[in-house]
């Protein structure tokens, strides 16, 4: 090869998922595999709406470049957003910065913190691009055992004591790929142990809004006001993909001032600002007051397709396959088994495209130490219908395990 | 400090021009210190149209993820206009990814290719953002001189011959801030180079377009067909900033296939893509044919503000300052001088603000050595008059140094 690539590259390759992601095309596939919301529950004419009037009554501003911490309208409208999220925490817009989706706020932290020698946690399993993204900085990523109720905190604290990580990286509500959120009262323990280690928690929230019967406890960074000192060592990284369009690609990140500068800093010479238009739309549409309107029509309909899968394993596969039903988010997390061993979810995974179902394998979602009997199983684009469909063709090839 | 940043931070800092900016809201300031199109030169309407469009044909797709190399239909309306454009390369749509802006095409390719120990070549002087962005990356970063016909070949080779860099980063016609447009036969030789030496060349090409009497000569991509081997070593960073809109934050990037690949790899991790939403907009705006008639629109519009800043340069200034009348662009380059003495431009740029005009001093724009006379004034936002009465202003902040 000719061409001098950084050592950085060794580290990393291009997504697992991704060479799934090619046969998602063939006729007649059920696809359980993706991590995108249903573009049928988009709010197509509240976004054409707020677009035009961006255009029309700030075209200057939304045709030209801006600010890199964003276009001042739409952060206040995300700090009002985040006022008015469970628990009520207290976010100002100088306190935020709009990022080009949160996959952007999670590699500005990432460059701003970690480096060869440097270590990240992230939750095991955890989502795929954040585990690639630290290591793409140079970053040992080591994973933090979680179950039903998320990341466990003594582990967490005895893992900090021995590696000193820059950050942790969590997803508390609906995590993906697991579907786990962490209690209350974890929540309380983690921002103690975060005060007092003085260790930056990264609380990824894309799925918080999108909760099938209640909300989610509240955020990690609403909680902080409760445990003294920790606010300090949270940034809270948002997202308008899951509840409003993800073609938007806006997120944002709530961070402390020398956290939140040097992002910045580094947001100029990564893509200088986040589209002016995309964010005067979004400006628009939340000042509209639809979104909460929009979230009550979405909701429902996540909950059924989680409802229906939930269904569907116990019914076909039965103890075959272990998984908590998810209370919010897009993900089913199942453990796959047969007469008790564990089932390669890798194998599984090919047979069950020949049966004409795909779901993504849970391994890639490790850091190290995969549980190779898990698999992760979206509901969001699918019919109760073609859920249980799907289930039964899952259910064939376990079979022939 | 309680926060453990990476060492890469000590390399850079938030740029000079950006504290600059913060006194552009004085009342009746007139500024040159902007990088900005005119946003009174907008196609509003045409932009309205298309996203109108987009969302009515396409809503699946504008407000969905997308692939990371881009919006198929982008790509394809990119290419068309590549071919379009002088000399008429041969790209493709795989030749072709769709970056945040061109800020995140050079940034992907700092990614991708430098790291503590390794160099990068640019212009001196040239674009602010790119030292910047090198240097996160921990680049040595070294000044290639410049003259009013470009890089110099020669220095260039001589310089590849002793630093081996891993990129080198050039802005061939209109440079930013220079103004400097590299004549054919340099740009043949530059292309010789490479394909000799086996050096990556950027070419940053977001001021192409945007020419007043005649095209600049073909991109060095399009030569690079004359050149053997040179091909393979050239990677062009495309913008719909100057011609379009930069608040569509969208730019592209054309290289071999192996860069191409890595640049898109580790842009899932950086963004994940950029905006579908944005996308489908210019894909719509391009497939309608409306971007050639308002070239034809905005270009005499710069053209008559370019020469009338030098017009009133030579008026007001005289032989105090000196420069070379730009072809294209949004700058003319000065360098200040008085009684032969070179004047301290930054010096100059504070006393001028007090006399209501603002410019960014020529320093922050090398890499290192910088001429201290120098000045990047640009004519791109103001009227003619504005334009005479700020040289005016200029003019007499001369006259006390």
């Amino acid at each position: 090869m000719p061409y001098p690539f950084a050592t950085r590259l060794d580290h990393v390759e291009t997504s697992a998922i991704r060479e799934l992601f090619k046969v998602l095309g063939r006729p007649g596939i059920i696809s359980f595999a993706g991590g995108f919301p249903d573009s049928a529950l988009f709010d197509v004419e509240g976004v054409a709406r707020a677009a035009a009037a961006a255009l029309e009554h700030e075209p200057a501003a939304a045709l030209q470049y801006c600010a890199s911490e964003g276009y001042a309208p739409l952060r206040e409208e995300l700090a009002r957003l985040m006022r008015a999220a469970p628990g009520a925490p207290e976010v100002q817009p100088p306190q935020l910065m709009v990022t080009t989706g949160s996959q952007q706020a999670i590699d500005l932290l990432a460059k701003i913190l970690l480096e060869p020698g440097s270590t990240a946690f992230v939750e095991a399993p955890t989502f795929l691009s954040a585990i690639q993204c630290f290591r793409l900085y140079g970053a040992r990523v080591i994973g933090v055992p979680i179950d039903a109720d998320g990341v466990q905190p003594d582990a967490l604290e005895a893992l900090i004591a021995q590696h000193q990580p820059r950050l942790v990286y969590l997803i508390p509500s609906f995590s993906n790929p697991s579907g786990a959120t962490l209690t209350l009262e974890r929540r309380l323990r983690v921002l103690e142990i975060a005060a007092r280690t003085r260790t930056l928690i990264v609380e990824d929230d894309p799925y918080g809004a999108v909760y099938f019967d209640a909300p989610p406890p509240p955020s990690l960074l609403a909680l902080s006001a409760q445990v003294p000192g920790s606010r300090d060592y949270i940034v809270y990284c948002g997202s308008l993909s899951k509840t409003l369009s993800p073609g938007l690609r806006l997120g944002w990140m709530v961070a402390p001032a020398e956290v939140l500068a040097r992002a910045n800093m580094c947001k100029q010479f990564a893509d200088a600002n986040t589209s002016a238009f995309a964010q005067a739309t979004a400006a628009h549409y939340l000042a509209s007051g639809a979104l909460p309107a929009h979230l009550e029509k979405i909701r429902p309909a996540y909950a059924a397709r989680a409802a229906a899968m939930a269904d569907a394993l116990r019914q076909h596969c039965g103890d075959a396959a272990r998984f908590t039903a998810p209370q919010g988010g897009l993900f089913t997390w199942v453990r796959f088994a047969r007469d008790g061993a564990p089932v390669d979810a890798g194998a599984l995974s090919k047979r069950a495209i020949e049966h004409g179902v795909a779901f993504v394998p849970g391994a890639p979602f490790y850091c190290d130490n995969p549980d190779t009997a898990t698999a992760r199983l979206s509901y969001a684009t699918a019919s109760p219908d073609t859920i249980r469909e799907g289930m039964a063709r899952i259910a064939k090839a376990l079979a022939e395990s």
